[in-house]
Order: structure tokens, then sequence, then C-alpha cells
């Protein structure tokens, strides 16, 4: 099927949205080769960053779908390219941690790297304004980003099975998924389907072999080589799963 | 029956904890007369003020305790004095909230005043050094604060049970019960009680008529007359409760 890129619509930190036209159940999103951190308080970029990302969250979600995980990918364009379906985003950012790191670390004064018994799901308030807040269950509903406690199981067990999915996914690629960050929306229609991303931007990946962090966390923290890490995590991807998918 | 004040054991911010001679299932409290907020970083006194927070968190566990709610209180002694039982403490502050105020409201950026169509629970792990940081269900799991879920749904049922006294208990004094804080332990062989104080450095309490704050906030915020109001809820207290309990 051939899409048209329509008029656009909102351009989000990595992102930019356009409608296509005479399907307006769809969206067209081009992914920038902006990175930003900490609320976009730091802001850096590279050439080639948004070609990367999008064909790491195309191969992604494919490998999703193909594990009964509902997506918002419709079809794969160019390079930085895809078309999605719209959904009604959930405002939470849903994060679920393997190993300490990060916020939740820091919080808690754990330091980080510490395997967790369980894996943890966490939901984070979406808006920028407020930084994001972490909340509890109670306060999702009472800032009424779902309308019932049965949303939240459903997005948490999502979350769970997704976790399951990609700890295998990475774990093939000699990666340790440490943390994800997730979106969830839902379609005029009223599935529950994954929105958003899955890059080396919503993760921390950390290699098994030397421990090096391999994720954004080379942007927020100076660490440098960002560009090399993001291809190299690319190119295992690639190698192991591009045939298989 | 008659208590012997032992060893002294430990001071927190507003109370000195001492043995009972020949009863090790007990404690002897004594209130100070300091006012702290902010994890301690502003400090403040006054005179008879341990008196005030004594004797009115002794009629309160009183009249908990006459509607079936198990707290640490053993015997009233001094006006500032009473002996407890002695409890291995939840390390979480319990807050229950009716209306929105306080550290909620301004992370969900919401004016103070907003009423809750239900009333929030939320789980603080306490810990002075993190500065009592807020934690979801999960991540009081994951600290180890319970060892099941069931156990902090026995805290949120008696948490939202002790509002609803609560809130019947100040109305017939024309305070409107806005928030306040709990803390609970489990006694040697396992019943689990309400410990710690409940008084106008734990709540915040609104006069019903004219609106005005009559807890900690007026310390906190400096709105002046500190002593007074804490002096006037008592003195309702007193008046309408003092001979039914």
């Amino acid at each position: 099927m051939d899409y048209q890129k329509g008029e656009f619509l909102y351009e989000g930190k990595a992102k930019r949205i356009f409608r296509v036209t005479n399907q307006s159940e769809l969206v067209w999103l081009e992914y920038k080769d902006s990175l930003t951190a900490f609320n976009a308080l730091k802001k850096g970029s590279f050439e080639g960053k948004g070609s990367l990302n999008c064909r790491m969250t195309t191969l992604i979600f494919k490998y999703l779908e193909k594990h009964g995980v509902q997506t918002h990918l419709q079809a794969s364009l160019s390079d930085s390219e895809m078309v999605c379906r719209k959904l009604t985003i959930i405002p939470a950012e849903v994060v679920v941690r393997n190993i300490l790191a990060g916020s939740t670390a820091k919080k808690f004064g754990i330091e980080e790297g510490r395997p967790l018994a369980q894996p943890l799901v966490e939901f984070y308030y979406k808006n920028d304004e407020l930084a994001d807040p972490f909340m509890s269950d109670d306060q999702a509903l009472m800032m009424k980003v779902v309308s019932r406690q049965e949303e939240l199981d459903e997005l948490k067990s999502s979350a769970l099975k997704i976790d399951q999915l990609l700890t295998e996914f990475f774990a093939a690629l000699d990666i340790q998924l440490v943390d994800f960050k997730l979106e969830f929306g839902r379609t005029s229609d009223g599935r529950l389907q994954l929105g958003d991303e899955i890059t080396p931007d919503s993760c921390r990946l950390w290699d098994m072999k030397t421990g090096e962090k391999m994720d954004k966390d080379r942007f927020r923290r100076d660490l440098g080589n960002v560009e090399e890490y993001y291809q190299e995590v690319h190119r295992r991807m690639q190698n192991r799963w591009e045939k298989e998918i």
C-alpha cells in the first residue's frame, strides 16, 4: 500500500508527526537526529541518529508483533520514517526495571547495578512541565490517567510480557536489558497498543561481557562515543534478528 | 499499675524514649517542646507544646481504641508522658489525604484545597537521610518495608478506617481533616498497632468556618501564632470529647 505524507501535526523531542493523506486513522512519523536528556535541559544530536532509532524500533516492534504484542507500527517507509496507527496516548510513562539504576536507585540510596528479585513496573505521569513525576496506582487513578485499576493491571501485565520478550531479544546480542520506558495508547476502537519507540534512548543497555553502557546514559553522563554505541547496538540487532523477523 | 522510668533509649525529633523498668514489652515516651519541619532543616519550639501534643494524642488514641482501632497507648502518665507498647515499626509513613495539599498537590501542579473524590492513601519510605521518598506498593515490597502485598492492603484499610473516625472526630470540632500521617508497627506477638502520635504536627487541620490553618503549616510557612492554634485545637477537643472518651 502507498501512503502519502500529509499536513504537519506536531514536533516532539525526537520525532515529527504528520498526517497521512486520506487516512485519518494513521500518522506519519519522522525520527529526528536530536538527543535530549533531563527533560530537554541537555541537548545534542548526531547525524544518522534518527535513522538508527527508527530502524531499531521497527525491528523490535516487528519482533514484538510476532510474539503477540500489539504495537502502533503499520508500515516501514524510509530509514527514518514509518506509518503508525493513531493512538490516544495514555499519559503515563511505564518503566520496567530488571536491575536497579537511574532515578529509583538514587531515590532509595542504592548503588546502581543491583539485580531485582523480580521486575519492577513503575508509572510516571507524562507531563513535561511537571518533569514526569513518579506516581502510585492510586495517584494515577486520582489523576485520571486511566479510569479503572484494571487498566493499570493491563498496562503492568503487558509491560512485563514485553520485558520478558525484550530481555531474550537483547540477551541474544550479549546485551543486558537493565530497564526501559514504554508508552501505550488506545486505537479509536479501544484496543491497547504499544506506541512511541524502543531504542537506546528509552532503554538502559549494558554490554554483558564488558559492562559498558550502550544507551543514552553515554550522552546523559558525558561518557563519549554515543554514536558508536548506538551503531553497535543496531549492528548486533541486524546481524542476529534481521533475517528471522 | 505503677510504672518506673528506666534507662534512656533514643531521642527523636519530637520525643524521648526510655525503658520501663522490668517491663520489656513497654516503653516510656516523653514529648518534647521542639517543632521541626522539612526533615528538621527548620527548627523551633514553644513551651508546653510537648504537653499539648501528648494530651491530644492520648485523647485521640483513646477515641480510636473505643472504636476498635488498636494503638500502642498503654497508659497516660503526666501531661507530657505516656507508656506505650513496644512496636517493631514498619518503615513507612502512611499518609491519608481527603483534600489535596502539600507535596502531592505540588507534584501534580494542582492548587491546594481540591477535595478528592475518595481518600488517597500514600506510602513514604521512612528514612531521614533520603528525606522520606514517596513509594508505590511495588517499591515498598522491593524495599522490604513489608513482606507481602496483603500487609500493604491491611495498612491501607486500617488507615482508611482511621480516616473515617478522625474526620468525624474533627468535624465535631468544626475542623476539616485535610490530611494526616500515621506510623504502624507490630507487637512481639505480631498484632498491627498504630504507633507514634496524632497531633497538629502530623495532620493538616483547617477551621471549617474561617478556613484558617490550625496545624504545623503555621510553623512551616511562617503564618504566626503557632502556639495559639495548637492550644485552640486542644481546647475544642477537650470541650467536646474529654467527658465522652
